[in-house]
């Protein structure tokens, strides 16, 4: 019997290029490319280079070798998350979610076994990105979205937001959730690196928290929502909310039944870089909602993903539902622990 | 054999009254305190009722009545947070730290075998909260400090409050460290009540990260601080934060060795209110580094605290360490594991 092919949910996309700016507006932080070292491009946003990136963020043939080498059967692919850019005007930002979800489009049309694509939508503008939504899985050929672990300091399960999840789920799109820009750096001692390293887990758990408490997942039994890094710090937070529940009255008001159940409905990747952590993170949200993760092709990848998932020991069924069987059930919305 | 004595080391205390304010500021957000039902009063700053907090907060005999029912040897007392107020100017801070600390000695005095002082420091003034460490230190009796998370958005890594920490070390101060206004308060969706619940965890677990990368355990290896509730968030950055030294080159320069062993030098109670979670944190942390803790008495807190204990179904060294023998060694340095 041929193993479990290895799905990694979480790779990011930057286009090889960027149409230049045509909106209205002076000074809008669009994104550009410039040269860099070889195999190297620069992106640009408001003058300044934001990352460094190499051709494996565009290049389908240079990810298919490193996928050969890591084991890798299919790669999900989503926008580098600075390029979900909503800050920009909505009118701005439904270019540039165009642009991105043409590119990943195309990527998927060369090898579509190989690769599932997830888009970007305008969430600043909710009806836009209702819209943009709409055409990038009926038109474009998306599995779904990936979006801001928050809209421009808006949590995502804030009721201005409720429209587009009620669109998703009612299309069955999967959604990818990943942190932006944290509310807390200021809190960090160190090198901007930190940035990803420590407050991107408080960033997606909070993120994730949202969606609990604000009755979203509960009110939408069928949306197909996957948090990265792990879901970050939620696994730690849920005892809290559960306990509070029982003990101060507003918590218990907020939430009619057990907040795990809830979380429950999520799904998180694996990319918590240590066995312990990812054995409580199974235990946590089930053998049946965690799945494998990378981060390619950034600095903090984790190289080796079929590794992460052995070092955890699990019990064949989980390992099977960890390497391939519960992406499957998220980007399809299959039913049944082996879709 | 008679068991191992338990000691509560997260209990927070407001004094049934305050001074009124005598500095020069209009409008300084100055605590008093104003009737409320028997038995409570309203605690108002800046005109509005803060928090309304029972008999429990000041009065010796209601506490030792609950520590007989919760099978508690021994508390140790620290301000309600909020109080720390670094938000004051130095001196009205000095002023108001000074009445937290005569409050708190004059509960350990009554009945020194049952309660052991934390004291407030005006930390938003290095040098004043360095007099202010030396006289509660010395003069007035106190084991140690409480300090806030962070001091007006300054995290406690920042070199600025090195000397600070210099001083603890040499004079041997216990400090626990307790989240005060989390920076992502705006990611919340719910009532305010939210803000301890699924706030403090990240707050303080960047804190704990904080005194990490910023070099400041290595470099004072004699100084004893604990995280409260749990130490947050941390357990589960420490992971990310190992990997990312061995592949994000800034990362990389700023630790010299495994975070880990830096982390493991902290203490931190035990109130993560979960099984599972609390055999993470012994794992993460070390046996010989939790301990237990309440937040005694307010909401959320914890009220058999023995049954977390035994919850976490751990050899009978590791259960005597958590019920009494780390918060020994953490409140008097004194060395061995059975201090």
């Amino acid at each position: 019997m041929s193993d479990e092919p290895l799905i990694d949910v979480h790779t990011h996309v930057v286009p090889e290029d960027f149409p230049p700016y045509l909106g209205h507006l002076i000074g809008a932080p669009w994104p550009g490319m410039a040269p860099a070292q070889a195999c190297h491009r620069h992106v640009m946003i408001s003058g300044k280079v934001y990352r460094t990136v190499s051709h494996q963020c565009w290049s389908c043939r240079v990810r298919l070798q490193d996928m050969a080498e890591q084991g890798v059967a299919q790669q999900v692919l989503s926008p580098m998350p600075e390029l979900l850019s909503p800050w920009l005007e909505p009118d701005d930002g439904r270019v540039l979610c165009r642009h991105l979800n043409e590119t990943i489009a195309s990527m998927v049309a060369e090898h579509p076994g190989r690769f599932v694509g997830l888009g970007a939508v305008p969430l600043q503008d909710v009806a836009m990105a209702i819209d943009e939504l709409d055409r990038l899985l009926h038109a474009t050929g998306l599995a779904g979205v990936e979006l801001p672990s928050h809209v421009n300091g808006r949590p995502l399960g804030d009721p201005q937001l409720r429209p587009f999840f009620e669109a998703a789920a009612a299309w069955g799109a999967a959604i990818f959730v990943h942190p932006l820009r944290p509310g807390d750096l200021n809190r960090l001692v160190g090198p901007p690196a930190l940035e990803q390293v420590l407050a991107f887990p408080g960033e997606i758990g909070l993120a994730g928290a949202s969606l609990v408490t604000s009755g979203l997942l509960a009110a939408l039994p069928t949306l197909r929502i996957a948090l990265s890094h792990g879901g970050g710090t939620l696994a730690m937070l849920l005892p809290r909310l559960r306990h509070a529940r029982g003990c101060v009255p507003p918590v218990g008001g907020l939430l009619p039944h057990d907040p795990l159940d809830d979380a429950r409905r999520l799904w998180v990747d694996d990319l918590v870089y240590d066995a312990a952590t990812l054995r409580h993170l199974v235990a946590t949200f089930g053998a049946d909602r965690v799945m494998t993760g990378t981060d390619y092709p950034f600095a903090i990848m984790d190289t080796d993903p079929a590794a992460a998932v052995e070092a955890g020991a699990f019990d064949a069924a989980t390992r099977r539902a960890l390497r391939g069987g519960n992406a499957r059930r998220w980007l399809t919305g299959a039913v049944g622990p082996d879709a």
